[in-house]
């Protein structure tokens, strides 16, 4: 999932501060992180005449306009009286829309006392679906199943920001469905889960196998599902609205309509009960065990990944086998954190061992978010080790953050994909843009004063040095060195894919 | 002068590169700096039904909406015949105001030719004063002046930014009147000028001659001049408006009154023309000369800085002696480049030989200015030299940029003010929020494969590092070792006054 851990606050100096970090909560806004966005200010004397006060920009309003465009509720706390119910009004929003606010704090508010209103039930938590409507859609719903052969479930990543996982687990258990996640959602069902097919999404679907059982499924029901480019595989996804229930927050619509008034928790506890209680028509009698005839062959995802054969150690480490090995060794103490670019592509191919150890900023891709977030994961799970994908192009944009995790203790283990310069952009369009800097990232561990650094450019090599990361309790960079046209499985076959695409339209 | 060269432009990703350089570009507004932003942008067609497309956070709007708070006009290309009349609009208005504009490229226009249409003059090239409001300003200007006993100067970053300084300083030669500067516009006037003075900034001044000089004056002529809390040394400055005369691109304001509808432009030539024609009665002979009495005693900034005697050589470094040393290497050659902090404070002291070759963000005060802008001086001016004062907590958000100072063969020298963590905020608020993580800055170098890296503990060692960087053809880190609790003379002096008003307020 995306965005960091469920909750976050952040809190900084008025705009030199705010609008420095503007892009990272634009990110939490685009896929659903609520985040309370704290913000210093002039005081509220200060502002009367507008004055040039440093800092400021066009007016002390300029902050606050700014973040309306990128959260569902803001306020600028200049009334003692008001103070106390407009913070709960946007916390409020924030656990609601499960998306950024902003609130404002004028330096000369902070030490005064200000009155707390009993606090209500506010409009967000009674919200509820119309009757009538919810029966007709469930109802709907019904049918289409009790005629579908071989449905299957896309879980959304909205099933965790909403803590909806449950009803959709236990329905989906009730009539043996099985289920495939996203790449924004991957990990929202643990992936040892016997119901789990793996990641879909078009060519850079997590396997062959999971991309043919979606996409010959006669009813796929897509649930807290953004439908992006990305987890669509940039168009190369088949999914015929004759086939698709989507069920989200924002919509409920099956086939050609749509249903209005109909709340996502609503509906999926109507499903949950149908199951339950039998009235899905024949349902588990037609697929009782959906999985024994499920084509899974290469490779089979309820199966340990082959172990590193001693023959092979010497081998050049390259995408496929960095994933393989790093598989091998990850246990559901594990979070891996992805960042854009193949490290993310690549990583749908992993298999992690439970739920919400996945995390990458699959949608809104902004690169360089993968080493601040491992720092945001430890301090928010202490007992999950971080595991991060960089490329070498996104470490030289925020690595040097490692240096808080010296300070403060952490020991991410992160894993930069060296393959000199913007790999993945390369596949794109090349040119000297896609050129970064020459780091030498062993030097990185003595600048910040912490945490080990260790270099891989075989198979072995990787191994040894994953393995005595995860052994010790120190911060660790592997270098791993990867050839300069190498890519994963996934990234390869969008490539192939995209190019047949482009010659069938041209 | 703040936010960089006189013109720039900046190209980006959509979103997750635009949002990013949003505290830059807001920097440029406060500063009065234009650039021309240029965003790619998702096509045409793409955003028919506004499908989520990776990047995109609320809408397709939200990147332009966000710009437009921090810009002057902006446009989307989204149709060809207007694309070229909608960039010579937002263009002009970059070039008339003096600030960023905004011009967003959906892909699918790139490689389309447009229709040119012919260049016509804008709305704002013909912006000219009212004739009879011109006169009659001027006219009250001539009286005050020919009152005047000891009138000053104080030259604002305008007269940079709108290339008027040759009619001020013909004014000033004409009339023998001193000219200061202040926080932001230091270097606007050469400092080896005869009638400089300094930089004003009450007690954040150049120099206490200075200060008075301003402060005592009976007309103090403020031309282009931001009036901001930082140039007014945070509510120290003493310049009642019974003395002031204030022309800016926005307002004319004698003492208590305002003239609308007269153009800054017209209104110094009209003054070159009154100083020109001898208008000012008996101005000259009142003041024949107005230095030899002016009480420079302490230091003359007329006079060259004292050298290093060999007795000192082994001292420890300090702050008022590392800018005293500095100031003995500076030639016209070189650029200095000042982040926030004591940076910024220290570099008011500093003499430099020749007109804008002084650059911080004086005003909007955003911390990591300095690297990043040392790259930009040096495309922008290869002949000169950046020396960069930068401190260690700032230095940390922004210094590996060094590494594209590398890739393209820059040479900047890097002076960190090393005094481990955020020396000025100490003084203002201490707390372990002013720690930062501890770096081993010699391995910056090492890091970024390129640069000579040295220490500097003493007054001999720092003379010696600079002599050899300013001799040399590499980028230079000089990490300069500064007591904890030292700081500039401009910085103590402002603590001291505002302890002052804080007992007389308390």
């Amino acid at each position: 999932m995306p965005g960091g851990a469920a909750w976050a606050s952040s809190s900084f100096t008025y705009c030199v501060g705010g609008l420095n970090v503007l892009n990272a909560i634009a990110g939490a806004y685009a896929e659903k992180s609520p985040v309370v966005v704290i913000s210093g200010a002039p005081g509220r004397k200060d502002r009367e005449k507008d004055p040039l006060l440093h800092h400021k920009v066009k007016t002390f309003e300029t902050q606050r306009r700014v973040y309306d465009e990128v959260t569902v509720a803001s306020t600028v706390l200049l009334d003692e009286q008001t103070a106390a119910s407009e913070i709960i009004r946007v916390v409020e929003a924030a656990i609601h829309h499960k998306r950024p606010v902003y609130i404002e704090v004028p330096y000369d508010i902070v030490d005064k006392p200000i009155p707390i209103p009993a606090l209500q039930h506010s409009d967000f938590s009674i919200q509820h679906s119309d009757e009538a409507t919810l029966a007709a859609a469930l109802e709907e719903t019904r049918t289409v199943l009790a005629c579908a052969k071989q449905p299957v479930i896309l879980a959304g990543v909205e099933l965790h920001r909403h803590n909806l996982i449950e009803p959709v687990l236990k329905f989906a258990e009730s009539l043996n469905i099985p289920i495939a996640a996203d790449l924004l959602s991957k990990s929202v069902i643990a992936e040892s889960h016997p119901l789990y097919l793996g990641v879909y999404g078009g060519a850079m679907s997590s396997s062959l196998p999971c991309r043919d059982y979606v996409e010959s499924a006669d009813c796929v029901l897509m649930l807290g599902t953004f439908i992006t480019d990305m987890s669509m595989g940039i168009y190369t996804a088949k999914l015929e609205r004759t086939r698709v229930i989507l069920a989200t927050t924002e919509q409920l619509r099956i086939h050609y309509h749509t249903y209005e008034d109909v709340q996502l928790p609503d509906y999926l506890a109507g499903l949950q009960n149908l199951a339950a209680q039998n009235q899905i028509e024949n349902r588990k009698s037609k697929i009782e065990n959906p999985l024994p005839p499920f084509p899974f062959t290469h490779p089979n995802p309820h199966e340990e990944p082959r172990p590193l054969a001693h023959s092979e150690l010497t081998n050049p480490l390259t995408m496929a086998s960095l994933l393989h090995i790093l598989s091998l060794h990850l246990d559901e103490n594990c979070c891996v954190i992805s960042d854009v670019g193949d490290a993310l592509f690549g990583a749908v191919g992993i298999r992690t061992a439970r739920r919400a150890e996945f995390i990458a900023p699959a949608y809104y891709l902004s690169m360089g978010f993968a080493v601040p977030a491992s720092i945001g994961v430890s301090m928010a799970a202490p007992n999950l080790r971080p595991v991060v994908l960089v490329g070498d192009g996104a470490f030289q944009m925020t690595g040097t953050e490692l240096s808080t995790a010296v300070r403060l203790g952490l020991k991410p283990i992160i894993i930069i994909l060296n393959n000199d310069g913007f790999g993945t952009m390369r596949k794109i369009r090349d040119g000297s843009f896609n050129t970064t800097s020459r780091w030498n990232y062993g030097k990185i561990c003595e600048l910040i004063g912490g945490g080990n650094y260790v270099t891989a450019e075989t198979k072995g090599q990787f191994d040894g040095a994953l393995q005595s990361a995860m052994g010790s309790n120190t911060l660790t960079v592997i270098d791993a060195r990867l050839p300069r046209d190498d890519m994963s499985p996934q990234l390869k076959n969008m490539t192939l894919e995209m190019a047949k695409l482009r010659r069938a339209t041209t």
